[in-house]
């Protein structure tokens, strides 16, 4: 809009900051909705807040107007995304700031879902708000980066965890993994799970370890069970595992060609190979359609390889445990293409903190 | 002494602790001596302050000493450690602070030193001087725990140095490992090595990558150079390499049975062997009786693997680069007995922080 970001004052990037807060609080459940919040402001004080908890429930806007009452008359509201004017499964945001009497609305960023997408601000100022975006739009990116990555790239945000030793093993040679990393790292990923739309592993892993892939959270922690998908061209573990269970919603993805040995009830698609194995890309696009925003890999070292060398992978989440297990143990990534060192995958460290006893670290690729 | 370490206030505690500070600035000359530093005070304010710098060089106390001057007479002196009674390269620290009219020593910690051992405490007291000991005692040993490694156990701290990649690397198959971390890294080790006696590697890795095994700090940073030294139980590399300049001395390992494919002048020692290998632990005792206290290895998979399975390593030094090499590079330890979880080779991480890009840890093994 009209104002650039040194527009904005210290009070402004509070208020933004707050809203952002707010957003968070929607991360288990806003899905495949954006996480939004919403702060509104009469004379410097704070009268309204809220946030985005459930798709099908009131936006982030709403919830602050409700909050805030007679006293939003002429305010300004902080929101973290743009404010929808369509009607999709609520009426629009648009509507109810004017009805409110809002004076101001300040943006974080324009929402690029094709139904906003600059619909918003302008029917704000064609009712003779004062709009402004880009306070903080770095870290509005980031909270939603899953959702923009469906919305801009057709495909979710895919994050890959490993929980491994010190020299870079998943298990031992026998396949024997249980347990590599501490107890409060294995409750630590439970968070990232429950922001995923989906949980995804390979054939191999359901047959070697039998995952639940299921969210354990403390009771009274709401989420949402995210789908659980098996990447399984030859539809041979249909019978098996955990995975089966009535925790949660299970996709299993398979070549054209397959045949299921019996009926069974899951649901299930086919996608193209290369011969061989699935095409990875056409996969994570199928789970976009299927408003799918972000993906956790929790695969053995073929997967997770095939998705690293394919150059689908957005995230790393290494849960590190101070042991060695030795070099005949398994390795985090077969078939990486490496012949010298510049060949070599570099990532960056973008978080980096001690779970237990291990070392949790975030990582992202380095582009270029 | 009669003290318990309840009985120190927290104004000892302060200058226990610089005391300790100034003790650490000794760090790069003071082998084979332990660091030591000295803090002497008069009616609560600090009037001498002495480190030990270099041996065959006056010793903390008499530096603390020197600084003080008269002001010595009824202070107070805090030392990191027991006093000597005994003239070594310099007279006896004991004999100093009586001169001097000092009427309370606060020590760390007695010195093991077979020489020292208590020795110091009881002249004192018999000198009518007031002497309590245990202050800070854990962060004394850990200190000069090379020192008292060489001491106690008759062997030196043994440190392995690694540079890896996130997936546990040290090169890639073609033996391609430079660089794998990143150049503030490669600074940073360099500190690592000056506090050493002896900077250790194989014949192996003499051969590959050719280290000069010495340190590079910034100008007017004094060190003493540490020994370099190259196990190689057949002497086939004593014709190669920079580890023959002169910027350091260097001796050779080798079998009883070696000869020397010709005349050379370096420095040699035969240890015994099991046939194939050099006895590690007699190594690091013949390291010991040359007065050296720590020894840092900078050496391949088979030999860093081999000081882990014996046993003989007492911390680890991993520059971790953000950065995957993939599953056919090179391991970190080869030959580690590990059959089963049980068998995983547990360590505890003792500090962790950014080096540029890269991760540095300091891990020690997990004991019982």
């Amino acid at each position: 809009m009209g104002d650039t970001p040194s527009a904005f004052t210290v009070f402004d990037h509070a208020m933004m900051a707050r809203a952002l807060r707010l957003a968070e609080r929607g991360a288990f459940t806003s899905r495949p909705n954006p996480m939004v919040g919403c702060v509104i402001v009469q004379e410097q004080e704070v009268v309204g807040e809220g946030w985005h908890e459930r798709a099908g429930e009131a936006h982030a806007e709403v919830m602050a107007l409700r909050d805030a009452g007679g006293r939003a008359y002429g305010a300004t509201a902080y929101v973290t995304l743009e404010p929808c004017a369509h009607t999709g499964r609520t009426p629009p945001c648009t509507e109810a700031l004017i009805g409110a009497g809002i004076a101001r609305v300040v943006a974080a960023m324009r929402d690029p879902f094709p139904k906003v997408d600059g619909a918003g601000f302008a029917r704000l100022q064609e009712a003779g708000i004062q709009v402004a975006s880009g306070l903080m739009e770095a870290q509005a990116r980031q909270l939603n980066r899953a959702f923009f990555s469906r919305v801009e790239r057709g495909r979710p945000w895919l994050r890959i965890k490993q929980g491994i030793s010190l020299d870079g093993r998943t298990a031992l040679a026998s396949g024997e993994s249980k347990w590599i990393t501490s107890p409060q790292s294995r409750a630590d990923v439970q968070r990232w799970r429950a922001r995923c739309g989906a949980l995804l592993t390979g054939a191999g892993t359901v047959l070697a370890d039998d995952p639940h892939l299921t969210v354990r959270l403390p009771a009274g922690v709401p989420f949402t069970p995210p789908l659980r998908v098996v990447l399984d061209p030859g539809l041979a573990t249909i019978a098996r595992g955990h995975v089966r269970d009535d925790a949660a919603p299970t996709l299993y993805i398979h070549a054209p060609d397959a045949k299921p040995s019996r009926e069974f009830s899951a649901q299930r698609i086919a996608v193209a190979t290369d011969g061989r194995n699935l095409d990875l890309l056409a996969v994570l696009q199928e789970l976009a359609r299927r408003e799918i925003n972000e993906v956790q890999v929790e695969a053995g070292a073929t997967l997770a390889g095939a998705f690293l060398s394919a150059g689908l992978v957005d995230e790393l989440l290494f849960y590190v445990a101070p042991v060695l297990l030795g070099d005949r143990a398994r390795p985090m990534f077969d078939g990486l293409p490496i012949q010298a060192m510049v060949d070599r995958y570099e990532l960056e460290v973008c978080d980096e903190r001690r779970v237990g006893p291990d070392l949790r670290l975030l990582l992202r690729p380095r582009l270029g």
